[in-house]
């Protein structure tokens, strides 16, 4: 099977978006924005041992890999609407290809993101780089840079399950719940683009909420005062852990793909079909401040860095 | 050093484009197309030990990873603008990312092209892979599809330089001219721009002038015929090979990144500042034949693919 075959029979789909003027086969895509729109680009990498185990069922991995970018697209209040694959695999395994591009396609599809490019390439392990380009109204693209003293800190849905659910698959007393929420993460595109207009900050929890929501206030030099005790944690995660490893999920467990943003409104407890909690506020100065009923609690993780 | 320091001392420059409206450090870039414009988008990835060997200079490889993709914008009449870097690297060594950076960096800049965001990881190999979007007329890409019968089939610059310069690095007798045509690819974005609205079908030579015009023809559903004696081949070329073997690297050599496009109309000696040179005919049919003095030129090559 040479590459040319390998795409035609794994990743052509029939492109139905009037937004795709030349799709899979040619040099490049040709793809037509809306006017008067700005687009929004975001990549992200997936490595074989690094951000997955090497035996990962390959539909979950082309599921995560299209759900972790379009993440970065609810953060930036944009429509998701083109995907490109550059894809690295030891060998032309058909079984896996076919998983892999199933689950790739379900994400894509569930918000009509449409393949349109790619390069399929041989090496020694598997690594996975997906770019989805979007678009979003001129000017309106949600920046991790304006957030100002006295603004409500949001955070949407739970978080610390995919860390937990993590740990659970690797210490061999999987959670069906976390599992899925470390393999098949939902990104909160429609939030994000509810969210345009009536925040002023946003950003993803990939790394984890301590450390993301750190570089929201860096990027807005500001500080924040964080309420411990208002952190959403799910009916799982209470159910398989005590009440300081959940603290320390929701703090510093990576990969739950929420949303965190700033606002000076008072948002209803639910925004774009999702719940959002009130867990803190902007300060002046440079601090982020964690704080439970006994007083200041002295936190200190910087969440997961490459190359430390 | 983290990855967001990584990013902020080899990778961020500062941005003057206009239509960058948000770069690099946010969840995403932002972007401003030209009004009524088409956006153009490739992808390509380099690896280790598959695409360049273990000890290339690593400002070769940066230079390179974006010569390609600016190669395939060419090959679509398209004007690059907005870059992104999907990077995975075995260790953060600072010599290694600063010789890398800047041949990256000098690449994008002959072409205007702003470094716009990227993902940096950790991995067993080194993985480059660069995605460049620009802009084209709407409904003006130049496509692989659009050939007839009888129209000329063209190639600029002069083919088989790069394969022969690998082949004479390989061997420890490198001729410097055909090095740099191996390491340092010219992309003819200018070229291929000129050719809006003059051409019917174009394709970027990077598998082998016979591969990658065998891709064009299928495209088009038509056949060609040849002529082996018009190929174009540099003097460096015909320095170091006899004639047979540089009809080899002519014909099966890749990496040349020049255009080949099909036309009927009878185009200048140079297009865009680059020599064209005809070379032969579209056909009816479905055969690519190879002629020359003695007549039919039995020739079989697929090129360079992938997984064979």
């Amino acid at each position: 099977m040479d590459e040319f075959e390998l795409i035609q029979r794994f990743f052509v789909r029939p492109d139905e978006a009037a937004s795709v003027i030349t799709g899979i086969g040619d040099d490049g895509a040709v793809l037509r924005p809306p006017p008067g729109k700005d687009i929004v680009t975001v990549v992200d990498t997936l490595v074989e041992g690094v951000h997955f185990p090497h035996d990962i069922n390959a539909a979950d991995l082309g599921y995560r890999a299209v759900a972790v970018n379009l993440s970065d697209i609810a953060a930036m209040g944009g429509c998701p609407r083109w995907m490109t694959l550059a894809l690295t695999i030891t060998e032309s395994n058909e079984s896996w290809l076919s998983l892999f591009a199933s689950g790739l396609h379900d994400a894509a599809a569930e918000h009509g993101v449409v393949l349109v490019g790619g390069d399929t390439t041989h090496g020694d392990i598997t690594v996975v780089s997906v770019q989805i380009t979007g678009d979003v109204g001129a000017g309106s693209a949600l920046l991790r840079s304006g957030a100002t003293a006295g603004e409500t800190i949001y955070v949407s849905g739970t978080v610390g399950d995919a860390a937990a659910g993590l740990e659970l698959m690797s210490a061999g007393t999987p959670n069906e719940y976390l599992s899925a929420r470390f393999l098949r993460p939902t990104a909160r595109v429609a939030l994000g683009q509810s969210l345009v207009g009536r925040v002023n900050a946003a950003i993803d929890v990939s790394d984890s909420l301590y450390a993301d929501l750190g570089k929201l206030l860096l990027a807005s030099s500001v500080g924040a005062i964080l309420d411990l005790e208002r952190l959403p944690v799910s009916t799982a995660l209470k159910a398989c852990f005590d009440e300081q490893q959940q603290r320390r999920f929701a703090l510093s467990g990576g990969d739950d793909y929420e949303l965190c943003f700033t606002s000076s409104q008072d948002l209803p407890a639910e925004v774009g079909g999702v719940a959002v909690m009130a867990i803190g506020t902007v300060t002046d100065g440079d601090e982020l401040v964690c704080r439970d009923h006994s007083g200041i609690v002295n936190y200190q993780d910087s969440g997961y860095l490459h190359f430390q």
